[in-house]
C-alpha cells in the first residue's frame, strides 16, 4: 500500500514544477457552516485539477528507457490534459485514446498541450483494445489515472501541501471518483494528523465507493448519470484496500447540492470549480453540523468547465 | 487633493473588516506577457468589488450624528452592494436610489444586504431630483461612488495592500470609469514608489477619460456602449485633476479584448471576473511590449457577474 514517505517524495519531485495552489476563505461560508473551512484550490492547478500532481510524479519515476519510448492513457478528462502537459514539459512522446464523441473542447485541450490522439469508440472494450495494441505495437507505458502508486502519492501531494499552508485541521472532505485522490489524501493527512477525520463525497448517481465501503465488498456504478463528470468512473481494489483502511465516512451528496455548492463557489468565491471539484463543498454543506467550530479542509479537485457557450453569448452581445 | 497618508489611514480603518484579497500568479499569463503579472483580486472583496473599502471608509469617517441618520447612494451597481452592506455591518439605514430598470439580480443583490431601494426613472435627472428629495426630506448623507475623498482613499487601499504583498512593481494597470479606484490606486502607487508607471485602461467605448487627459481638457462620453457596465460612468473635476498629476498614460481596449481578457481569466486561472474588472489585464495584454521583463501589478477591479442563465441552464440539465 502506498505510504505517506511515498507522497513525500512526490512532492519534492513535483515541487516547483506543480503550482502550489491558494488556499481560498470566506466569511460566508464560516458563517453557513459555523466553522473554519479552508478550500485547497486544485482547480488552480497547472493543466486546471489535481492530475498533474499524480502524471508528473508517475512519468518522472518511469525509468529513462521506458520514458522516451513515450506514456499512453485513456482517458476524456482532467488526467488527459494533464498527461498532455506533463510529457511537453518533459518532451516525451504520448499517446492519448479518447471516445470519437468526446467534446470538441477537451479534445482541443489535449491537442493543445501536443499530445497525440488516437480516437476508440465509446465502449469499454475499443478503450481497452486500442490501447492494449498500441502498448504492444510501440511500447507505450500506461499511465493509469488511478489504478496506480505513484499516481496515487503524486495525488496525495495537495493535501500535503494543505498542512503546511493550514494547521491543526479536524476535518477533510474529497470528492470520490475511482479513488485516487481520496486514497492520496487520507494518507497524507493521516499520516500528519492521525486521528483527522476523512470524509469521501461521492454523487448519489454514482454511489460505488458508497455501496463499497458500507458492505465491504467492491461493486460499481450501476448507473453513472451524474452532473459530476469527473465522478462516474468507479473504484479498482487498490484503492478501494486504501479507503476501507483510511476513510471515515462517505457522504452522498444529490445533483441540486452539488449544482448549488458548484454555484456558491462561482458566486460568492468568485472561483471557477467543475461540478466534480464542487462535491466535496456539497458534503460539507450537507453535514455541517457535524462539524461544528472545526477547522474543515476542503479538497476542490478540478475547474476545467466547457466555457464556450457561455463566451459565444457575450461575444455575440458585442 | 487626498495624498498617501490619507490612503494609509483609511487601511488602518478598513483592515480587519475587508478582505485582505489574494495576488494570482499564472505561468502562463507571464509567459504570454513576457514579464511578471500579479493581479490583485479584488473580485474577491467583500461584495465582489473593490467599492468596499471606500464605502466602508467614508462611512466610518461620519460624525456619529450624520452616520446615525443614515447614508445614500444612487447606483445600479458595485457601489450599491458595497455600501448596503457596510451598512448592514454598521447597523445604520440606507437607501440605495436604483433605475427603475435595473436587473433583478441587482436589485436583489441590494436588497439581500438589507438596504432599502427606492426605484427612479433611468434618467440623470429623475436620479438626481430623487436622491435631492431624499437628502433634504430625511437628512440622508450622499456617499457618492468616487467624487469623494474618502472614498477615494479608500479605493487607494487595494494598491497600498497590493504594495504589501509584492516588491519593486514597474507598472500598475488600472481601471478608469469616474476615476475613484485609479486616483486612489496612483496615489498609494507613487507615494509608495515614486517612479512606478500607472497605466489607465478605458473601454474605446466610454473613452472619456482618455479624451479629457489627451486634450487637458475634461469631457464627458458620448457613448457608453460598452461591455465594461461599471466603466460607463464618467471622470469629475476631483479625479481628473488626481488622474492629470498621477496617471502616465492612458490605454483603449476593444469590447472584443475585454472579453478576451476576461474569458483568459474564467479558463485559464479560474477567476470569476466582470467585463470591467478584466479591462486592465485587456490593457496590458495590448501594450505588453512596453513592460518586457517587468513586473506588473494589475487591478481586477470586481467579480459581480449575472451567472442566473448559466446556472439554469445547469439545473436545467439535471
Amino acid at each position: 500500500m502506498v505510504d505517506n514517505d511515498q507522497v513525500m517524495d512526490a512532492y519534492q519531485r513535483i515541487e516547483g514544477s506543480a503550482n502550489k495552489t491558494p488556499v481560498m476563505t470566506s466569511r460566508t461560508l464560516d458563517g453557513l457552516v459555523q466553522a473554519s473551512v479552508f478550500l485547497k484550490c486544485e482547480n488552480m492547478q497547472r493543466g486546471g485539477s489535481f492530475k498533474f500532481r499524480g502524471a508528473y510524479n508517475a512519468v518522472s519515476l518511469l525509468p529513462p528507457e521506458l520514458r522516451n519510448r513515450g506514456v499512453i492513457a485513456h482517458s476524456s478528462g482532467n488526467h488527459a490534459q494533464a498527461l498532455a502537459l506533463v510529457v511537453r514539459l518533459m518532451d516525451i512522446p504520448a499517446v492519448v485514446v479518447m471516445p470519437e464523441n468526446s467534446s470538441t473542447v477537451k479534445i482541443e485541450a489535449v491537442r493543445g498541450y501536443g499530445a497525440n490522439i488516437v480516437k476508440c469508440q465509446p465502449t469499454l472494450e475499443s478503450r481497452q483494445e486500442t490501447t492494449g495494441k498500441l502498448i504492444e505495437e510501440r511500447g507505450y507505458t500506461l499511465i493509469h489515472p488511478y489504478d496506480n502508486e505513484t499516481v496515487i502519492a503524486g495525488a496525495g501531494t495537495a493535501c500535503h501541501e494543505l498542512l503546511s499552508q493550514v494547521s491543526n485541521l479536524d476535518y477533510i472532505f474529497c470528492p470520490i471518483g475511482g479513488g485516487g485522490l481520496i486514497s492520496g489524501t487520507s494518507i497524507a493527512a493521516k499520516g500528519l494528523i492521525p486521528d483527522v477525520k476523512v470524509m469521501g463525497v461521492e454523487p448519489e448517481k454514482a454511489q460505488d465507493a458508497y455501496l463499497s465501503f458500507t458492505s465491504g465488498e467492491l461493486v460499481q456504478n450501476v448507473s453513472t448519470d451524474t452532473v459530476a463528470d469527473g465522478l462516474r468512473t468507479y473504484l479498482c481494489q487498490r484503492t478501494f484496500d486504501i479507503i476501507k483502511h483510511n476513510v471515515d465516512e462517505i457522504v452522498l451528496v444529490s445533483e441540486e447540492e452539488i449544482v448549488a455548492a458548484m454555484r456558491f463557489l462561482w458566486e460568492r468565491m468568485k472561483l471557477v470549480v467543475e461540478p466534480s471539484g464542487a462535491v466535496s463543498l456539497a458534503g460539507l454543506l450537507k453535514i455541517k453540523e457535524k462539524v461544528f467550530n472545526a477547522r474543515v479542509g476542503v479538497i476542490i479537485s478540478g475547474g476545467n468547465v466547457d466555457l464556450e457557450a457561455f463566451f459565444r453569448d457575450y461575444e455575440r452581445r458585442l
